[in-house]
């Protein structure tokens, strides 16, 4: 069966895409889907990830690290937000966390509705997703989590980073696979100051996370695989 | 007051953008707003985006020329389609033209809802669309009509063509209008090598409409700017 990889660029989108025998690799690389995967690789138990805060605030009290991010800034009373240095080891070992964030939230929810597979993407474990994939007799959507339903650039960076390595894999691409793998092979040599064009770095500076900013463009930092099961990002065993 | 480039990438997120007071270009290159361009700089009178082969119908019998095309070719027992050949001198000078297409029409009738004016662009009058637009006292988005609501490489390859030749006359770029001018950058020597990688440039082979293609990434043959005033496109006025 050809393999297909597919980029969906904002969530607004995805309804375009049938997506039931595909593996979804949601992507919100500032700063959502980052963290994720470090706090499973840095060995969180789970990361439960909900629609708003509301949602979150139900598991308080009940021993959960409690995280809550809305237009990029902690909820007041919240253990944390959404920065990747909230998820150290040393804060989420065998802890779950229950996670809400503007955008990757939303688009986890979404595509579980559909998807074969849904699993989480970042720069941190680029190369370990892209191995697994490559193993994986499955067709790939890279679901950008985009900025409130809008095309953003450092998500599509990272699809194209994706594109890139599994090209000699996969059979078919569409053009917004080609735009993002076209994309990330001229920001490649120095993310951080083509992602200076963006709109989202000056509103991530205004909120002054640059140090977060410069953490999740980091490659290969990380091996696990976040993979959503039921309403729970677990690692994924690769073995 | 800031004047602002956005590039919609497909028209099923137009919803995400204000543009009471914007300038809209709508583009779809292969190749209803390539023949528009060409239709009118042929001095067709006017032409009347309808949006189905059944409101087209309506027009028959009253002089009209009637043109409709659906995925790519001419509908039975109308007089073309939209390849840039039918909208000759010889064909359309002094007439009205009624048209459907799958995509452009679609998003031609989208942006009149919301917008404050309407314009076509193509690469046929690229140089001349600019130009008036560096004249206007107003904001941009530039729609790309897309293929059924997906984003495709050769409208975003135009919209990176106008951000380009704006660039200097606007304050504000959004994440979108960036990847479209890096993407446009990349192709701009060779548009109809960069679009043999697109799947739009696939299913278009196989229709046999290469020399439309070739026609349709000319750069400014025409000076006509299309403008919708109701629901009928005519030659702005532009002196």
């Amino acid at each position: 069966m050809p393999k297909r990889i597919e980029v969906c660029l904002t969530p607004a989108l995805l309804h375009l895409y049938d997506v039931k025998d595909s593996i979804v690799v949601v992507i919100d690389i500032l700063r959502a889907t980052s963290s994720i995967v470090y706090g499973i690789a840095n060995g969180a138990s789970a990361i439960i990830p909900v629609a708003n805060v509301e949602d979150c605030l139900q598991y308080s009290g009940q021993g959960y690290l409690l995280a809550a991010e809305r237009n990029g800034e902690v909820v007041e009373g919240y253990d944390f937000g959404n920065s990747p240095f909230s998820y150290t080891a040393e804060k989420v070992a065998g802890k779950t966390v229950v996670l809400t964030t503007t955008n990757g939230t939303k688009a986890l929810h979404m595509a579980r509705e559909t998807a074969y597979q849904v699993i989480i993407g970042s720069f941190l474990n680029l190369k370990s997703l892209c191995a697994w994939l490559k193993t994986q007799d499955r067709s790939v959507l890279l679901l950008c989590a985009g900025w409130k339903d809008a095309f953003n650039l450092e998500d599509t960076l990272f699809a194209g980073a994706v594109v890139s390595d599994l090209r000699k894999d996969f059979d078919h691409f569409d053009d917004s696979s080609i735009a993002a793998e076209d994309l990330y092979q001229l920001a490649k040599n120095d993310l951080r100051k083509y992602l200076h064009k963006s709109s989202h770095s000056h509103r991530l500076a205004a909120l002054n996370i640059e140090e977060d900013v410069k953490f999740c463009l980091q490659l290969d930092i990380c091996k696990a695989i976040p993979v959503l099961i039921g309403d729970t990002l677990i690692a994924l065993e690769t073995d």
